[in-house]
């Protein structure tokens, strides 16, 4: 990894704060929640009212969905970001949005608090380049199968356009294991947070696949000293169109907010942290 | 995973408490830690007062080696077994040890208090089918790329000689990654926990190969849910004979020992379990 | 695969020809040949003139480079498709060069004639589908870790954008073996050609990363039924700024070439077919 | 791979013939076909004379069956070595059948021409250095995520213990991929050949799992140079206990066997080795 320039940490550089609105990704725990697409307004707004009130501080939804095959639902493009717009003019809530094409990029970002560029497009340089100067923070999936020397080369892309604001995210990676859609490598989380100065998420939706994994999975990501967590979450599961077998209730997520929070609290205090009460 | 018959929770069977000592495994967070092998009554000796001190209730140590070349270090055998027995006197410390060949498994089991069955014999039946007839509690490590339909199949084998008392063991996969020695698992100690009565531990030590990964990889550990951390500690790392690079001091096994038992604490309070206090 | 509408075989579409000049690919076989880069105008001159002498009917060469590294060459972009372009004067080849980015597709087209999309951007669905509109063939290399339902869905992208010409390219997988760069899969050769129309080689190079495999393996493609090979060639593979280790000498492509046609004779002659003489 | 000191190429040893009856693996193309189990007399005896008539000159055949649950069909033991017996004495075909037991390696080497040590035990060191004292030749299939590496380690445990007579077998590793029952790796065919003077064969039938695949995988094998191939068969595969759907009826493997020899026949002639025709 002698490479890389601009990803690891150094003696000035230890922590990257990426500021969202009140928040510092980085410093503050990210609770991102919402569907996997944005369906209409009433799907979203509803679901975005929920997870605000069941702790989330962003919101998520897909306007630009990247599909295996080309016959299935491509997302809402411009009319999904507006309402996604609405979403955030009635909750408050930050807005992460996946791109796609590296074309919609400067506009996209008008709409949007925080460009995605998900797992299938970890090595799409074009894409990567442009995310370096839509002015927006950039949350990076790994890919399916992006070693930790590859995330970081990617990230590179981005910062070395001038873009500061790269928030890493864990989501699993595709191996031969069959009993979750993924393997989640929490593993490079804690690898991450050792070497580099971006603050790291995680995504148990998409990194297990089963929505009686993705509580415990929260809190050990959050354990591994993930900054956050993201998970899809619909106020009505069986209606999703898209991964509706992994979207949980908004209650289910307030019981992992309240917990992921109460988690990172004691992690993080001084006497924990000191060993003093331990 | 419809065959299994006797490892998955039943009403009447929730959880299987495996007695070792005056610890119960499954309730009494297990916290082993010992050198890769036994290298000579000195090294062990030393290095299990140590983890003794530092928090440890199971001491570890290899007697019997599975070693990919023929032509390195097999282990000590039953003068390993000795000097197990003598490190036991010394400090109390119920013994865990691996078995490689079905002909040991009856003398063996009079001088360990655990047998281990390692990850490349996962699926080695003769083993396994004397590990259930020999009385003691079965450590089963999962193999390299073992689903969880396998690993507990290979549960069952032991289970249904007679032997109740399984406890399993997560250690990483091999897969395309490189950081680190192996893909740690967590998300298969929160699938054991949910459809399984077996307790289930975690070893971060083969599970990542990297000390620095350690520490954080246990509190995930717990924090999925895992029972336990079974970590490779070396008086001297620097003199050890097997994976010394991934051997910890004992005053880092110490801090994690601390740590996780406060984790475990703190997630299995009244409070926190309530969340009447989140 | 069952959602599969363009890909699969039917009554009436057993076998596409991909016409390139001359040659019908899925009948002809494919040989093609070149330097992973376009460095500069007399390597890779000297190169399409000696691979031409070699047996080579199509020549290949980078001109968009996609690197792990934004500190990495990039390719020459326009520089590189016009020195291509004379390659192609010189020789009377057919050309095929990588896109990267959707706005480059159109005018890319001007100068190419297949047009290939990497490994890494299987899934860049807005890729794929101006790959559709470009008038030109698409050679479609299947990724790191793409299953066979992925690859054809990923050329329906292509196909039902009006684009009926999609070459598939096998390249090897990302696994957990480390002697070879990737694990070459030729069963998916087979089954390719047992359930699509569409023709498939198979690159060697990459798939295997060691010029000690790559005849063997160009063979073994042929055995399996590949519609051609596509083979990373120098003329001086030391000076080479790409894959410098995985480069063969014209020379040594000779013999391949001159092996592959024979057996591809061998195997498709009717005797062999019938059975009859053996 | 510098620790090997047995199974590598050198000046004094680039070949290892192993003898069976009058064959000479590594020099005679090795045809190696039978039911993946030992049923009874009738199904095992009929098979044999089919296959024998098919062109086969090694019967294959478990009677000690790695099953991954318990309660799963273990093969007939004893008798089913018995019943193999009279499977030698009425066709003449030698036999290999697999141990899984260091306890029954010398006394199944009475009934057996050549012992299979299977995919689950490649690291099952003490069933291996019992392989290498039983005086017989060894079948030593390539675990489901071995190295070259290990695999030839695991060789020179047998090597080590004065058996000469490793015949090495690729049959498939465990990967993402889902179209098949597991990869197979042909590469590693032509590395072994490169590197090791012992002969190696395929194993498509658990290579691929898929009947429609196992022809044209046959006929790879031994364009990568592969010293023969075993192919599951049974005279009625709707009625065989194990891996029916992976099982060809005689008449395929007659046409394997027919095309298999031919194959080998044009691919070593002095013209094609020497180039002169072609």
């Amino acid at each position: 990894m002698k490479g890389l320039k601009l990803s690891l940490k150094t003696e000035q550089l230890t922590r990257t704060l990426v500021p969202i609105h009140n928040l510092m990704i980085g410093r503050d725990l990210a609770l991102i929640a919402g569907p996997c697409s944005v369906e209409n307004e009433h799907q979203t707004i509803e679901t975005a009212l929920r997870v605000k009130k069941a702790g989330a501080n962003i919101f998520r939804g897909g306007a630009f969905k990247p599909r295996t095959s080309p016959y299935s639902f491509q997302g809402l493009g411009l009319s999904g970001l507006k309402i996604l717009s609405k979403a955030r003019e009635e909750t408050g809530l930050p807005i992460v949005t996946e791109i796609l094409d590296p074309r919609d990029t400067y506009w996209v970002a008008e709409y949007a608090d925080i460009l995605q560029i998900g797992a299938r497009n970890i090595q799409n340089f074009p894409l990567l380049k442009e995310a370096g100067k839509c002015g927006k923070p950039i949350l990076l999936k790994r890919g399916m199968q992006t070693t930790l020397a590859e995330w970081l080369y990617s990230a590179e892309y981005i910062l070395s356009e001038g873009n500061p604001h790269v928030i890493l995210c864990e989501r699993g990676s595709r191996t031969f294991q069959t009993f979750c859609r993924n393997t989640l490598d929490l593993s490079i989380v804690a690898a991450v947070k050792e070497i580099s100065h971006l603050p790291v998420i995680v995504d148990p939706s998409h990194g297990t696949g089963r929505p009686d994994l993705i509580p415990p999975m929260c809190l050990a990501a959050i354990a591994a000293g993930a900054d956050g967590i993201m998970v899809e979450v619909h106020y009505n599961p069986d209606e999703a169109i898209c991964d509706k077998d992994q979207a949980l209730l908004p209650d289910t997520f307030g019981e992992i907010a309240l917990r992921s929070v109460a988690l990172r609290a004691f992690l993080t205090s001084d006497d924990y942290q000191s060993g003093s009460s331990l």
